[in-house]
């Protein structure tokens, strides 16, 4: 049996402080969970600080990396994988991921978020504004979830996991 | 001197008449410019809606295929490129594009919206609900425009390439 | 119906000059022929010298470019197709074109022989080493041949394509 | 800290029993070392026999699948990558890894070691032909060594890292 791996996607370097703190939690709760998390695997805000959060908690780190090599990879990454494709390896961040998590957003976490919903892939949206939740809310067939914290998260994606294996 | 190359992105097998409609008549206008159009290159929707206007016009038109074939081709592609990629080939729709037209909206067609905003490519809404507009609108760094109908959106394309250029 | 792609394949800026004169002979062939010819897209050995010809025969070439933007593209390159992929752009080459023409070796070209191979593709030698025809004539299933110049190359491609459509 | 990850290529369905129990026997080893086995994660030959190797001596599994779904994956991968890519995967196996091993050959173990070249990874061929070390040998800039057992192959893995760490 493989292990369950689940992806928490954000901002890198425009991140805000409660965006990083919410990711440095969630990653905890993951790697307790016993599940492997998944990140776009650089040193940069919500993919860094919820790296950090598993690695603290004795998880296992993977990191998908866009260049060519591990430069500027978060300190965290247990396991880089070198993608050398920049942005198109976003939907390998999606495809891997059995669930996927999303703090704040910019333009790269869309496109990770519209990924997910073309390839059926479950999303849950952890304290986005309302109308990031609407305006892709519209876009999902059922696949969709929006949370309040980290906790919630957590059990959103326990019975998103149980419902996929039904 | 390169051609100037153009995307018309949009839903396939999930696009109304409006849209296919417009996309015809955009795709027309596109090969009397003189500009080579880029799609997603299926038969559907949209993406061969567009490609067969620009072939009614005697233009030249890329299909950036998903497969690793040319299984499900619209027939008015000149030049098939196959990329067996699936959905990571929406990154490459984008960066060979030096302008996007999106019509219509769903997940596949946002993906390519958030990464044509992500890689600074600029991006012309047409026709586009209020919702689409403002939700983007928010991750664009001034290379996002929306507009009402096909002549508008050829008058924004030819404004934001002669920005580029200068 | 679609044009007829096909591909020239060889090294970059390690070429020789015999390779680049035969490459530019080649280029011109597959223009007068119809063909469109597809490149890597540098400004370099083989792939700019292919597109030379082609463009000085008034034929189309489209270039599949490996970096983000179209920095050190050949000026001889009509359709610029951008994929930020780098190397595993490679296997784009290879299965947009129908058939291919190796013109010298190294780990570049070799790797896209391979995947031809891998891929079905008709791969046609031109003026290759002995070790060369036979290390790879070993992995081949009927799909390799070997010639001695740029005339004797069109003439195999043209009967490849020929068996492909039966 | 990340962890040491070294790919296993080769053959997948064509694979003889002598290369699958060699495969087998290095995957131990690998584990046994502490690194990170890579392979590109199908059910077949080599990257199979690799990864019940080393899942049998506790080792961690990643594998780097060509397809957008798990089907077809080997059972020993612990952590499964889907790229959706097909064989442009082959870049990221190459990338990946730190040091790569080459056990048996075929055009798509070929991609792999031509990319790998390209990409100046370290390549070890275990008990490959006369013709393949000569073949591949000319292309390579000192990144290339022949040995003859999975014992040799683990001490040449050792050196080229603690040179590569130099």
């Amino acid at each position: 049996m493989s292990r369950i791996v689940v992806g928490v996607m954000g901002p890198g370097e425009g991140a805000t402080d409660e965006e990083t703190n919410l990711a440095y939690e969630l990653g905890g709760l993951i790697a307790q969970e016993g599940w492997v998390l998944l990140t776009g695997g650089r040193r940069a805000g919500v993919m860094d600080a919820a790296s950090r959060g598993a690695k603290a908690a004795q998880g296992t780190v993977v990191g998908i990396l866009p260049g060519t090599d591990v430069t500027g990879m978060s300190a965290a990454v247990d396991i880089p994988i070198i993608t050398g494709m920049q942005e198109a390896r976003n939907n390998i961040n999606v495809l891997s991921s059995r669930v996927l998590f999303f703090i704040g957003m910019n333009a790269g976490t869309a496109s990770e978020l519209a990924l997910a919903l073309k390839a059926g892939r479950p999303a849950i949206l952890v304290h986005q504004p309302n109308d990031v939740v609407r305006g892709f809310g519209a876009m999902a067939f059922g696949g969709l979830e929006a949370v309040a914290d980290a906790a919630s998260a957590m059990q959103a994606a326990r019975r998103m996991l149980a419902a996929a294996i039904e």
